[in-house]
């Protein structure tokens, strides 16, 4: 108390230039999210609050801000650090000095790796970082009863975090038909969050999304119709607009942004990899563009900050006014989103900032997840009864995908994948030492001529999956991954490539940005030689084992049919 | 846990439509607020809460919707239920048909009087009452030192409410000068309740404003002029636009009315008597008012509810969508908000409802709070050495005063009033048997020409005020009113013509709604034989003794410069 007063007894004295205040920005432009007015003068800044703004202020150290358009700091209002593949202590280092102040995240990949351990060293590291990091905690680990994930969170589990100071909430409910069918698990997890539930609907319609929401869930990032978000919008659902490195929803969104739907509305990167960041942007990127189309700059500014903000009861950011989190980006061009400085709690964000945190928490817990034995071509091998096959089709830079029914060379026995249709073999491996368990496919659209690429980065349960030509290619590939303990590897006739290694839990590389951005770029480079000329071939099929996205999904344990929710005969 | 599952399982059937909604109204129009949308279907309500919206549904029970318009239940940002001069069990007989579905109210003017007591009694009602009345807890009892209150609230004792489930923060913190010259009692509230405390800073402008908001203040109601609103709007104040009995700022403020500040604004009634909430409605009359005048309906009803909640972190209300709260109004007409039929937590709004509610919590520590000596005419005798006399000028229908220097008949050592230039005597007088003392005065613009008026409502210490045109009369009724224990008063030339009683804390009549209403009237009609012509004058002398308001006010202290906040000499 005695030092909450003395802040208050600061905050008021230089408020009233009494005092010097602690920063000030100078003869800014100030961008009023409230009015839509932009006006000119200083900022004063008080400890990690704004203390004054629009008057002349004096302080200790100043900043020039003519030319400059302040804005309140960014929030992500739902993002997957572990689709960067860093940790969060370099995830903040990429996304802060892009105005990202805080960012709502869901640790549902390393969840699935590790369960509680993975929670709690993301809460650990929202403790010990610079930008605000929401844990928000995850609901479904496995994601569904269809595949054998590292780990399982109970109800238990999940419901002692709910009055977790640093979360939000329950990160997105997937299982939808475990809503629907009213499953008690669920139910326990939804009732332990109620009010406070992320969710994850895609197409979901009608009186099915109705008892979806009635369950308490407030949000969905997964529209990829104009139609899907203003059922959705109506029925009162909060959209958090994606633009991750597969799933693009931005352009077919644009005409939902406008100031009337700005409350309702925010922006989200979901799975957003670090190549992408470093050539385009975050949610910088979003805006944007988001203003280059044509949307109202005032919707998208409010949308980037206010209205998330609001929507997750933080009720100290997104606006540039006295009393609030000195979160600040200044702009030296506010139609492009040119970051010309980031103030996050009131403090300058540079590489003294960064060096000022204190170590990350100890992440030697993840190493060590690769539980698999070595396998062989055999392993991979389909027999079957029928030429017919049901094939996954991909479609670039979406997460949806296709349910095509093919003929597939078939010598009566064994079923083989035919190039010259597009059409690879692709196999998911239980990686955890639980069961063993392969399961078997065809996907259709990476364009591979020869050779294998293997990723133990598999959504949701990170099984390791492999896609390509020759069964020989992806045993190397699978058995490369295994001596990396995770990562992303390159085969071709009968050569390991590249590998790239992920060795925190499978997921996040122990490097900093720059590096994983390189490494990234050479095993992109590399993959070419399979003749796949997809830009994120790992992001592609890193997707493929998602049994909750439609329509065809194959797991550890086989096809599945997302539309049946069932596995289906390959 | 397992009364919630059950809820969560049956909502999850009937959104679905597996069994038959508790309640449906079908066939209706629903105002989606999010969109702007106006869509025809049904709305399922489950228990407390709206179930499935926009599809087809059965039910138990069902209203026809057919010519109707659903929108969300109401919230008044601000109220003082004492205004209304009824109980809160009364209050919502009286509001909640009207789609007052939830009341933010500060229990400032029986604090006043009563202290945590009176807290104590708004919390023991709220929690047995129909409608959500949150009560925010008092912060300046007294309001200032320059007047004397029947009750001190200490910090401790405002302190001790900070985590009340039933209270959404703390109520309008008024001591402006408190918060900018540090007063160590009021930084200890604004830390205890930082972030949740609601404004009251009329005329507050640049630096000063900062430094009041820097301490946490977050909204405000006292705006009279566009230009004083729009400042606060630009440093990220909520603007809760007010029309109460006296002040009404609807009008002046209707331009801020727009789907872009619509998440900014609220609309609040603060002080509203009952003949007003007969004759012309309450919120409801607000959104008819503002809509007529060419407001966006849109605009309006999200005010009216949306935005409001919130701006109090009330987040399951404010919409007709699936998981919220069945506070619903169905409309005859949206445009006029002409109001079929009122569902609160999903049931009707009726008689029955009302009958159906426990007994209000017992009131009787309210009573015998007069504790003043008769008094006579002698009292009111105001020597002076100069015919020059500050006057308070009133102003119809505005909070304001005007700060008069005029000439009054003097004889060399007595000053007297001059009903010919319209100037009659105002005294107020201590009443909770602390000092006895009598701030004597003069006030211009009652109309008096004979007689006196007085009452025991005299914002916000509520000591007995009185206004006449001779002593002896002004004594009559200052001693009727200590026979009634409080109330109003008109006397006129030696005779009581009427007693309008307000026993409990002499503020709240122990009557029902309709009764109250026809005593206002009757002794509305009975102050002009005095030759008052104004439309409350009760209500306009109610507000003279409260000296957080400019311009020239009087307390039992004496006559107070409100820009100097200090005493002047009369």
């Amino acid at each position: 108390m005695r030092r909450e007063l003395e802040e208050l007894e600061k905050i008021i004295d230089e408020a009233q230039g009494n005092t010097g205040a602690s920063l000030v920005i100078k003869n800014v432009s100030i961008f009023h999210l409230t009015t839509g007015e932009m006006s000119r003068g200083d900022i004063a800044v008080c400890g990690d609050r704004i203390a004054g703004v629009g008057e002349t202020y004096g302080g200790e150290r100043e900043i020039d801000g003519s030319g400059l358009t302040a804005v309140p700091g960014f929030i992500d209002a739902h993002v997957h650090v572990e689709s960067s593949m860093i940790t969060p202590f370099e995830f903040e280092r990429c996304v802060l000095p892009r105005g990202v102040t805080t960012a709502v995240c869901d640790p549902h990949e390393l969840s699935n790796v590790a369960g509680t351990k993975a929670i709690d060293f993301f809460l650990d590291s929202a403790r010990r970082m610079c930008m605000d990091l929401r844990v928000q905690i995850s609901s479904c680990v496995p994601a569904t009863p269809l595949e054998t994930a590292g780990a399982e969170l109970s109800a238990a589990d999940v419901c002692r975090y709910a009055a977790e100071p640093l979360s939000s909430g329950l990160a997105e409910l997937m299982n939808v038909p475990g809503v629907l069918s009213k499953v008690p698990e669920v139910l326990e997890k939804a009732a332990a969050f109620k009010g406070r539930i992320d969710g994850h609907c895609p197409m979901l319609v009608g009186k099915a999304l109705n008892a979806y929401l009635a369950a308490g869930v407030r949000n969905c990032h997964e529209c990829s119709t104009l139609e899907e978000a203003q059922e959705k919008l109506r029925k009162g659902m909060q959209i958090l607009i994606r633009e991750g490195s597969v799933a693009r929803n931005l352009d077919t969104l644009l005409p939902l942004i406008t100031v009337g739907n700005a409350p309702f509305l925010g922006f989200c990167t979901d799975d957003r990899n670090p190549l992408d960041i470093a050539a385009t942007g975050h949610l910088d990127y979003m805006i944007a563009h988001a203003i280059e189309s044509g949307a109202d700059p005032l919707a998208v500014y409010r949308i980037a900050s206010y209205s998330t903000a609001q929507h997750f009861g933080l009720r100290d950011r997104g606006l540039i006014a006295p009393g609030y989190k000195a979160d600040i980006v200044l702009l030296s061009d506010w139609r492009k989103c040119r970051i010309a400085h980031v103030l996050k709690n009131g403090r300058i964000v540079d590489d003294a900032l960064f060096a000022s945190r204190g170590l990350p928490p100890d992440p030697s817990a993840f190493l060590n997840s690769i539980q698999l034995q070595k396998v062989t071509a055999d392993c991979f091998k389909v027999f079957s009864k029928k030429a017919e096959t049901p094939v996954i089709g991909i479609v670039e830079l979406s997460l949806t995908t296709e349910h095509l029914e093919l003929e597939l060379p078939f010598d009566g026995r064994e079923k083989k994948c035919a190039p010259e249709l597009d059409v690879a073999k692709i196999a998911v491996l239980e990686r955890y030492g639980k069961n063993g368990g392969i399961g078997l496919g065809f996907v259709k659209g990476f364009g591979m001529k020869s050779g294998a690429i293997a990723s133990s980065v598999g959504h949701d349960s990170h099984n390791i999956c492999v896609v390509g030509t020759s069964d020989e290619d992806m045993a190397l590939a699978v058995n490369a991954l295994i001596d990396s303990q995770g990562g992303f590897a390159v085969v071709n006739r009968g050569k390991v490539v590249d590998v790239m290694p992920l060795p925190l839990g499978g997921l996040l590389s122990d490097h900093d940005f720059e590096t994983v951005e390189k490494e990234l770029l050479r095993i992109h480079e590399a993959v070419k030689v399979t003749g796949c000329p997809l830009e994120t071939p790992f992001l592609q099929l890193a997707f493929l084992p998602l049994p909750v996205i439609p329509f065809l999904r194959i797991t550890d344990r086989g096809v599945v049919d997302v539309a049946g929710f069932d596995f289906i005969e390959v």
